[in-house]
């Protein structure tokens, strides 16, 4: 079952039109709430985002938190899933033609949500950790903007599947900006580290608490420029994400990094992130 | 009436999964061709970049020409209009699930047609001509795939909107890429010039045709970069695709250009590009 413009109903009869602005143009946004238990962590956060993306593709916001919270607990009420997602996404709606311009037209806004279960690391993964590779960044200038134009995120994702590993780590001009759907943090000299906020990456809710919780533990935390020597020479890497949580990675580009093995800082801020999950729940 | 996936039915019948890739990630290429008096022009030329456009984002030809070419006739037969289009899109379908790789899964690309009535220049614009504007281009690096990964293009082209402007004039670095859904050409001391092919802008089909048009009529033609500053100061301009001909503009920014008139190398490679019409047409 599945969430669509205020039906809840079996995905085989959900339709989207042809003409949906988010079908013709890939006009409109997203969001993916993790649940725990039923319990959408760190929504308020999620809510927020999705209303600026809405603002800076000139929408507005459609439902309210109290709307968005009981759509939610629908949807992932129907599976006892300890771990859970909602993807949600709303586009501009259906025109009654097809012009880039919408123009003065009062659309109503496309409004999709469904929930997803999350497989989080298992317990070999978090012996030896996973792999990525790097990809040129290819995408367009407002990254941060979470819209559903995602080809290139896409094709650096399949790249990524091609060669065994879990996520692409983009490289603009030879830094790191982020992964095909993931935030990029490194440890070196017991330092934290992850590119700067711009418009040319996901402000991560995930990679904001990780921040929050590497500072509770006194791990020092820089928000700088991450160059693709920095990432090669790193001690430990990981990729960051609402539906992934922080993944260690261990190989990149086929090249071991660090021990080869998850490293004692990703094993403390998980241990606290997964003990602030803990503290959330009860 | 649409075409979708092998049927001919009323729009209102049509449904597009929500999990189709196309409306989750504008995974997906299209193509726009103009239609005269039921006749598809420069098809296979059309054709030929739409197997481009696919193999860009690992997909492959999904029907033959002739199948185009039926469905095209069956769609335009619905409308007597002169000049139509058909708008067509290819998505790479729904998979069972929402992941940016599409892996090793065989999903069924969805094929999606439909037919939109031409509104060419009417007397009033051939005297007068249209304003455009100019915006930064913030779009990914591969415009040159015909991909439905249009949010940039759409935020321009509303921006032209609101500045009752026809089109916008994207500028990377301060030069002219292209339109927000056209190319872009200027003449200056009575040489035609546009931004050479590259990975950045779309190889339009019309602006290739007016290319060859040109040096027909011994006019000296260079694909070179064009400045802000060329643009502004050039004798005339104009925007040129498949469903607007060639549009002459004559105000940019609020300002007038050349002697603010369609000058005489537009009127020129436009009789030429109707008597060429003609000729197809008999």
């Amino acid at each position: 079952m599945i969430y669509l413009n205020g039906q809840f109903l079996p995905l085989a009869d959900a339709r989207i039109s042809p003409l949906d602005r988010g079908f013709l143009f890939g006009d409109g946004v997203y969001e993916f709430i993790p649940v725990y238990h039923g319990k959408a962590f760190l929504l308020i956060e999620h809510l927020q985002r999705l209303t600026r993306s809405l603002e800076a593709i000139n929408m507005k916001d459609v439902l309210t938190a109290k709307q968005w919270a009981d759509i939610i607990h629908t949807l992932c009420a129907q599976d006892p899933a300890p771990a859970q997602g909602i993807y949600l996404q709303i586009t501009r709606g259906a025109g009654p033609n097809r012009q880039h311009a919408y123009g003065a037209q009062d659309l109503t806004p496309t409004v999709f949500a469904m929930a997803i279960t999350l497989h989080l690391l298992s317990d070999m993964e978090r012996k030896t950790g996973l792999s990525a590779i790097t990809t040129p960044d290819t995408r367009w200038e407002n990254c941060y903007i979470k819209s559903i134009n995602l080809l290139p995120n896409i094709l650096a994702a399949q790249q990524a599947y091609t060669r065994d590993a879990c996520e692409a780590i983009l490289l603009d001009n030879g830094y790191v900006t982020e992964g095909s759907s993931s935030n990029v943090f490194i440890v070196k000299n017991n330092m934290l580290i992850t590119a700067p906020k711009s418009q040319g990456i996901l402000w991560g809710i995930t990679r904001e608490f990780i921040l929050q919780l590497a500072q509770e533990k006194n791990i020092t935390c820089l928000e700088k420029p991450i160059s693709e020597s920095d990432l090669q020479n790193s001690d430990e890497i990981w990729i960051t994400s609402s539906g992934r949580e922080i993944i260690p990675i261990t190989k990149l580009n086929e090249k071991i990094i660090g021990t080869g093995i998850p490293g004692p800082i990703w094993q403390q801020v998980e241990n606290h992130y997964q003990y602030s999950k803990e503290k959330f729940l009860s």
